[in-house]
């Protein structure tokens, strides 16, 4: 399926919308085929989007994986075949990871009245780095951060505009690759980096080599000498 | 699109096959749409599958939910619409998180030689209960159980007899929902039901009510007084 150069504003502001219309899963999901349905018409006016509601809440309010990032991982995987969409939505996931959500650009969609779904909360939102790409820690990160119970106006406003940073985001990266100069720029932090030294995965047990994964340890572990 | 009876043993072995053909999240979701596509054909045959490659390793490796469960619950969600998928769906990862996996069912259909791909390990495989939804967390129990390292061939066919076991038991939970006799059995531990009391979603966030998720907590956290 081919893609076609996007625009972020209009791909957020969708994503926004879309959260509300379902969820963060389903609302970055057809963020991005909705935007394509416009421009290309066929065959993204023929998915069946509303499978990606399962990713809510990090797959039916389980706190796993943020269901933003699947949506829009899937996405990009269906206008970049795999292997080549991997480095993609690994930067996707880097990102989502360490930047203070929802962004800036976010909040000025906010104060600037361009959402089309009624908001939850007007104006700006304060703003948390998720540290990880769990629904569960980029919530409480953020409660944390705002000082906000998870069950307030204000966390399904910010989950809203996540939903709409993420899709952004996930554009511009389909946008850079179209445009040949797609560059990764996520690196793992110095720490993380130490532990997989020996924590990565290999054939060892003995040596330490039981685990998978990137993202950063010390979000879920203290460190060890 | 609508679903019909299938053949959990067909779908366990379709989802091994395919896990070696891509990767977890793929085989979990192609095993079911290929056994509907076999049975039913179109729309089942039009569906770019492909796209279900970024959930592999918890999303292009990077260690978040089980991408067996993201394809599973993907297709569930194909075939049986939301919001009344959700309880199948939940129940589906709240049954991964307390089974002991690979399941008897795959280590016999390995001692039987009825797998389509080759295996990377004959005979049965040591089990272990994941206690989470998280592929990282999931690899790392098992490798602890079975003292192997997490690039081990043993590791590769451990997963890929999950994935035939997750699209297993979503076929058996589709199935009894097909013959109107779905019921959750799913209990969450008391130890969270207490976490929960104080750490579930709510709008105080001076009382604790700061997270979401469903995931037992002490699969991360240390109880506090």
């Amino acid at each position: 399926w081919a893609y076609v150069e996007l625009d972020p504003k209009q791909v957020r502001i969708l994503g926004h919308q879309n959260y509300f219309a379902v969820n963060c899963c389903y609302g970055a999901f057809v963020a991005i085929v909705d935007a394509l349905k416009e421009k290309v018409g066929f065959p993204f006016d023929q998915f069946p989007s509303k499978m990606f509601a399962f990713g809510g809440g990090g797959m039916t309010g389980w706190g796993g994986t943020c269901g933003a990032l699947i949506g829009a991982a899937a996405a990009i995987n269906l206008v970049v075949a795999p292997p080549d969409s991997g480095a993609i939505i690994s930067e996707l996931v880097g990102w989502y990871t360490k930047t203070a959500l929802p962004t800036d650009e976010a909040n000025e969609l906010a104060n600037q009245g361009e959402y089309v779904a009624e908001m939850k909360f007007a104006g700006a939102l304060p703003q948390s780095e998720a540290g990880s790409m769990l629904c569960h820690a980029s919530v409480t990160n953020w409660c944390k951060a705002a000082q906000k119970g998870s069950g307030s106006p204000e966390v399904l406003e910010r989950c809203g505009r996540l939903t709409g940073d993420v899709s952004a985001k996930a554009v511009e990266l389909l946008n850079a690759r179209l445009a040949g100069n797609f560059t990764p720029a996520f690196k793992q932090d110095d720490t993380t980096a130490g532990c997989l030294a020996c924590h990565g995965p290999g054939e060892s047990f003995e040596a330490g080599q039981f685990t998978r994964g990137l993202q950063a340890c010390t979000s879920c572990h203290e460190p060890h000498d």
